[in-house]
């Protein structure tokens, strides 16, 4: 069986497999900071290089920011799937640099006490270590096989930590070329360092920035406190019945498209064990806040909220002043799931909004943003791919997990390409992405690079 | 009867009264800015130079800021009350100085098309003219008489405008100097422009900042938001619980010492006519939003309040943040009436707020000043005393007016001195104090003098 040789050839490759992350990681593609422009373009030519000598039709393609890898694999396949594989060759900033324990180019392996090993550098996890898992499946695939067991595109971003501003117009003059059937995005994590994880779904996002106005000026509030309407008054009390007792939201019509989880999904995540203790003492709370009769996990993967990100009103400076306000604004964001409606979700909060206002209260908006949630269904044939390979590889069952926040290029690959994202990463949420001493388990990157490779397999099954 | 001699001669001095007034305006006694500081000393000598010549033992009595002038008529007097006069001879500042339509400290007199007159320069109503309307008594008082019905002495400050930081040392280093039977404090104003007003209640003031506190730090809202508890939502339940519907303030306790109004009193402030549109239109609002059912004048003269000034948490600056933070903030002011006791409300509140907590959310507060509502009963025999006199003069009953806001040498007198203080003044809504182009309208200035001499004959009847 050939994935049998893959999965050997993987194994007795790894040392120099390792070496070429090393050398990726060495590069300083910070693409947010343009004193690394040059580093950056050298990373996606280093990219483009190696899948060339894979066997890969390769190419740097330049747009106004940095540059995008695309790779077509032309050789001989097997019958499947046509799959996107995205990740990104930009890093993080990596100042404070005093905190880093050494040269964050300079990556490392560092020995923990009980054997297992980590990568540390920058960009270790966050996304050069994931992208290479991929790399270097196809590469035994091809050294075994001669071939790949379905069409295979690969896609590097290089300003993923900048925001991405060329990948839609990307996207949008290049669909034809990078639609295929399915798109894996390697981004996300593990559920815990031996259980392996798909993230199957991403909650929506809609905000909006509400102020109420009362008086045309601020008032003393001696002077008319008491007859005047206060606009923070006003706010309190809408923004108070947006949550009943039970932590659901109260805006008619908010929960149309929400489902309750299959029985085998709300089974295996109760079969987690996280507890609500588990989750939150890490940052200081105890007691969830949520909906109640729901678990902490189904609150943040599968339920929709309502949370306030901002608000303010009247004097905020140092001491007190005794106005009474003109003006109290507060920033709403609606993470959504499901079939919830981003354009009837916030069309039915104005109303509910405007609904609950005093005499004397008028109401102004500022949009911001509005995705609904990106979803593969949980009995998808990509999550049952997805589960056997991963499964296989782990010798315990894929979580199948949902993202709390949102991963643009998913919306994006959805929005303009009509393709849906099955997204398998190693990463552990002790991985410091993003902060110094940055790092990946060796065992992530040896077991992702298999897991990969079975999940081709499985996908041209 | 000498008072119709005194109020004749009033008439008959007048020109010369308003030139007197006329070199006090010129005088740039601006306080609070250091450039002045010698014409602020100035226009105390003038003043001590005046009451000198009136016959006052008077004299200006340095402070670590701007001087005192006191002044004591030790000649003949009648049988009644002593009396302390207090004034302010500093004025605001003048900027925006291309605003006025001449210079601010050259006073002028401006006639209406409808005959009536008003003098235009800065401290004109706030408080040079006013202060001028009980020197100028005196003098025709003394001049006809030879003596004053009652023994008076007279206090003028130079720091009112900068926050008074002598007041309080100069008090207590002169109690015994100062205490007398009752205060006169004329820096207040008239109903309107033909009713006579003394104003009788100041409501109090308690001042508290709320912080509460959540996670230890501010967390992204998508990987937390559901589970974990959110400050700007438990403050917002909690702010929109401490009114009813029917806008009464619903901690417990909290109209412990508010007495309703003596009928008397009602039925004159319902008799004025003042309606909410008239109160309200001029800022923009329609609506009275305090308690249903008094009218517009009761709920800011009579009733204390619970008013939100300031309140901030999260990500408020442009755009949107997903945060879900770790604290909010709301700055809270009540305004105390009657017997209200401001260590009580506050602890009351305070109990208030921790009763309607969510788990998850500690509380952190901060005081900003405290102090009971100040007033003189409906039926003191000062009010009664300045009832009849003001109504003689004008012809019409004087109101017995409540102030909304505080004005801190009332306070003062009461808490150092134990002194009740009686607010007589002739200043008017429109006199645009602090502001450019004030003025003081000529018959506040005439009849002021004339009422003056009224209240101290009455008060020696």
């Amino acid at each position: 069986m050939s994935l049998t040789a893959v999965l050997d050839r993987i194994d007795a490759d790894f040392d120099a497999s390792l070496h070429r992350l090393f050398d990726l990681l060495k590069i300083k593609s910070i693409s947010t900071d343009p004193a690394f422009k040059a580093d950056t373009a050298t990373a996606a030519e280093w990219c483009a290089r190696e899948l060339q000598a894979i066997g890969f039709d390769a190419s740097v393609r330049p747009t106004t920011g940095h540059p995008m890898v695309v790779a077509h694999w032309r050789g001989q396949v097997g019958t499947g799937p046509s799959v996107l594989f995205y990740g990104h060759y930009d890093v993080q900033p990596v100042d404070p640099l005093n905190l880093w324990e050494t040269d964050p180019f300079e990556p490392r392996l560092v020995a923990r006490p009980d054997g297992t090993k980590m990568i540390v550098a920058r960009g270790a996890a966050d996304d050069k270590g994931q992208l290479m898992t991929f790399v270097e499946a196809c590469r035994a695939y091809v050294a075994v096989t001669g071939g790949l067991p379905v069409p295979v595109t690969i896609f590097f971003e290089g300003e993923e930590e900048s925001g991405s501003p060329s990948l839609h117009p990307f996207l949008e003059a290049n669909k034809d070329e990078l639609k295929k059937d399915v798109a894996l995005v390697c981004d996300t994590g593990m559920w815990d360092r031996s259980t392996p994880g798909m993230t199957a779904t991403l909650r929506g996002l809609v905000g909006e920035e509400v102020t109420l106005t009362c008086a045309d000026r601020d008032l003393h509030s001696g002077l008319f406190g008491g007859p005047a309407q206060n606009p923070i008054r006003a706010l309190s009390k809408v923004l108070a019945k947006l949550h009943d007792d039970q932590g659901r939201v109260t805006i008619p019509g908010f929960y149309d498209g929400v489902e309750d989880l299959p029985p085998a999904i709300k089974a295996q995540w109760d079969g987690l064990g996280l507890t609500a203790q588990e989750f939150l003492n890490p940052v200081g709370l105890s007691t969830p806040a949520g909906e109640a009769g729901r678990s902490v996990v189904e609150q943040v993967w599968a339920r929709p909220t309502c949370e306030f990100n901002g608000i303010v009103g009247g004097y905020t400076g140092e001491g007190f002043k005794t106005v009474l306000p003109a003006k109290a604004s507060v920033k709403v964001s609606f993470r959504l799931v499901g079939k919830q409606d981003p354009v009837k979700i916030r069309a039915a909060f104005r109303a509910f909004i405007e609904a609950n206002l005093p005499p004397d209260c008028t109401v102004s908006y500022k949009t911001h943003g509005g995705s609904g949630a990106l979803a593969l269904a949980f009995d998808s044939p990509w999550i049952e791919a997805g589960q056997k390979a991963l499964s296989a590889e782990w010798g315990k069952p894929a979580v199948v997990m949902g993202g709390g926040g949102s991963i643009p290029v998913v919306g994006d690959f959805k929005r303009i390409l009509g393709m849906e994202s099955l997204m398998i990463g190693f990463g552990l949420d002790d991985d410091r992405i993003h902060s110094p001493n940055e790092k990946y388990e060796l065992s992530s990157f040896h077991k992702g690079i298999r897991s990969w490779a079975r999940v081709l397999a499985q996908l041209a099954a």
